[in-house]
């Protein structure tokens, strides 16, 4: 084992966009089904004909004492014998992590204080701006200040915001601030519907543009995530108009897929927007490696953060990281072997990706 | 070599999507014009100056006798010492295939029972559904009433049916169901124009659905063909919406390039959409290995397929499986090497893409 | 060391592709800019953390008497020790380039013979299309005759143009030629505008295809540049009427990231397309490798081109001649090692893509 291996497998890692891990039971069809990211069926096949399925039972098998690529019937077996809080006491301990940035914006996981318990790390909140929108639509009086009052309220003590645009019609479009007329009306109208998942251009604007004031890192979900999302509108290049208004607040891309390529290319050109490869990297497995030094292509090194965007199985939180880990050793080794890195260098960036950007872009 | 490898050359293929061989003599303008997909004009340079003109060289070559990477006037002159039917009788059983599914689209080469003859294997149809309707609109009567009874005589002994989309105006728009008024009026206009080459909307889409009623799998050019067809307006992800209401129709996703990935994508999301990188893997040559793996990242493995796209010369069909082989080989060997798959996981994976899903698929 | 190895280190290239160096002395923020080719703001961190600082420190530091590696600041202060015109008899010779093709579209750089003398070769002009238009509106009388004539007397001993459309509203929509009161029109409207900076379609389409009718090369900035492009509207795919409108007229598509895949099918798809990386090789670094394999996948081989696209360090002119001569060393030594290509093939296509295609087009 190389020293640069050792310093990969060492590293403590910041985990700069998680969700919480179950903590209730349940059956082995919401065990496969949250395997596939991408389908919202009842899968007909089995969740773990995949290279998420396989990562599984290759990485996380281990874990519970199993050995290596256990079946897929012994895996659920031995899985079986814990609870949900004991699964999680295992993998999230085992990913490495020092900090979670949660967000909370998914319900029926545990919560940024479990995600420490759990994990034995600290854990940080990133607050959701669809959520915000819906609390807003049902307090009383002015839409715009309630949305401004607990935007403020709920990130004074989180690290940052989250949005799913992605999921809400994509970026395609106008994306600049509305007037406050017409958030008005926009919002009149979304409460006379009864103000439930937010669909409206004008407050999905509004909101962006908010968290664009507040000044904290922004996130959104950009390109593989569950069938309601129309890939095509969620290439980052089309918020090349609203990154170039947004004025030095950290934009941060996640998971990328199949755009990393694309999201490297702006994190090159605006000092103010970061990548980042997590949930891919799980779905990936094998793949992960080829995924990561794809992303290592023009986006500067100063800009790349590691996330596993772990939800519902324990397993993903623990993946993430192991799959992070093998892909970028592999990566900046071969960048190494060739004679275009130095092993120093290789062991900076691998610091920098780990947690060196995301400690000074969150302040964590 | 290892069992895995061994493993790999043995398995027999069902090849879910192929043409005619030639059967009729032609020149060595012909034979060089067909290893260029791409371009529809008398080629200025050398047909063999490409990964596929290499490939066919390195691989083919050693069937006739000739040793590895021949020059390309000695591959030419042996090969010129055969016919047609005899260079099938060469390559197609050199494919290692135990069933063909023949789209029958294209006139002037081999047909199914011929492909079987030929081949020593079984041969099954794909009809086209564009052929269809050229049918219907010279047939009698109400076109939509022939269109379904055409389709419903031809596909009763078919695997499925295909659809070129891709070649008529691409994937962009509107393909919801249209009324049978829209179709009477479409086909009335169609058929007053003569009724040649279907490029009207209406009754592409009319087409589209009568296929999804069979609930046969239904095939889609996409990407990469010749340029005839917009390469921007065959990205698979334009196929969400018809593929949201395709309910449970099998949809297959043939080539794909360079949108393997997106491809992957849908059939991740969707049950019933497979992905197949026939076509591509023949083009890519030397670089096959580095597209299978693409392939092989979100798309379940029990949703990938194979298949040569074998047109004209009898070489694509053999040089489909060969370069397949090799690939897969390469591929799967690497997940296996980096202790991400097991090697019993990575002989069940071929298995699958080559013959499982297809049998399940199309009940051959 | 192989035979191969050493053809790709001996061969002389054609640097299809390159501004002029600098002459001037400038401070480190200059530098470390121009090692980020897309960001136009000043750089908050560091140029030096890129695939392209690192290939500088481990590629060029050599040539400065340096180890490979060397530490940023050492680099900085060994270059301070030279001005630019030492630098450039340094690092241009050392390219082993024996014809330079200048865009002379940028000011404030060597220009044509200045290249020539400090590199010891031979250099031709690039005439860019977008510079004779804003000739062509400060000349008297009619605009279209006025670019006409500087077109034909600038073009007469250049080598070929090329236009930056991809940073004048990019590729999208109509690309026809317009007719001459369009252009009589919109040459009277730009030019009561001051007649700077070429936005204008109609006269950007003139310009287009009155470079058609000259017939020499014309090269197309395409996709990766810098941010004042929209990197969606520089996807290569959208020139397809352009191109089916060319008649012949050699287009090269420059760059190409990351739509390199789609360059190389357009590249197969048309007898007078061409592609070439530059660019994007000295930004990748230590992926120029996996770049240039993608590169060679659909493009027939006698269509491909090599270039640096340096502009401003003569490292760039130097970096990107090493990248590619490790990069396709890598990629053609891999199709060889798997059997697919004979060593006689990757020499000859070393060569095509060296110099024999651009020697070929550009009558150099």
């Amino acid at each position: 084992m190389t020293d640069l291996a050792r310093h990969v497998d060492g590293v403590a890692l910041i985990d700069q966009h998680v969700h919480g891990c179950w903590v209730e039971a349940g059956d082995r069809r919401r065990f496969e089904n949250a395997l596939n990211e991408a389908n919202t069926e009842p899968l007909t096949g089995s969740g773990f004909d995949s290279q998420l399925g396989f990562a599984v039972r290759a990485h996380c098998g281990p874990v519970l004492g199993l050995p290596k690529h256990v079946d897929l019937e012994a895996y659920w077996e031995r899985r079986s014998q814990f609870d949900e809080r004991e699964l999680a006491r295992l993998f999230l301990p085992g990913a490495g992590v020092s900090d979670w940035l949660v967000d909370t914006g998914t319900p029926g996981v545990a919560d940024v204080a479990d995600v420490a318990a759990l994990s034995g790390g600290r854990a940080h909140e990133i607050v959701r701006l669809e959520q915000v929108a819906e609390e807003a639509a049902r307090a009383p009086g002015d839409y715009a200040a309630a949305f401004g009052e607990i935007l403020h309220r709920r990130a004074a003590s989180a690290a940052g915001t989250k949005s799913i645009l992605a999921y809400r019609g994509g970026f395609e479009g106008d994306l600049s601030e509305p007037s406050p007329r017409e958030v008005a009306e926009a919002a009149r109208r979304w409460r006379d519907c009864g103000g439930v998942r937010l669909e409206d251009r004008v407050l999905l604007r509004f909101g962006l543009h908010q968290a664009l004031g507040l000044g904290k890192p922004l996130q959104f979900h950009v390109g593989f995530g569950d069938r309601d999302c129309d890939l095509l509108k969620a290439n980052p290049l089309l918020l090349l108009d609203f990154v170039r208004q947004s004025a030095g607040t950290p934009i941060v891309l996640l998971h990328c897929y199949p755009y990393e390529r694309e999201a490297g290319y702006l994190a090159q050109a605006f000092n103010n927007v970061y990548v980042d490869g997590g949930l891919s990297v799980n779905h990936l497995g094998a793949r992960a490696p080829a995924f990561l030094a794809r992303l290592l292509e023009m986006a500067p090194f100063g800009k790349v953060l590691y996330s596993s965007d772990g939800f519902g199985p324990a397993e993903l939180h623990f993946l993430g990281a192991a799959l992070w880990r093998k892909g970028i050793r592999h990566a900046v080794g071969e960048f190494v072997a060739s004679g275009d890195w130095s092993e120093g260098d290789a062991m900076r960036v691998v610091d920098l990706i780990a947690r060196g950007n995301a400690a000074r872009l969150y302040q964590v």
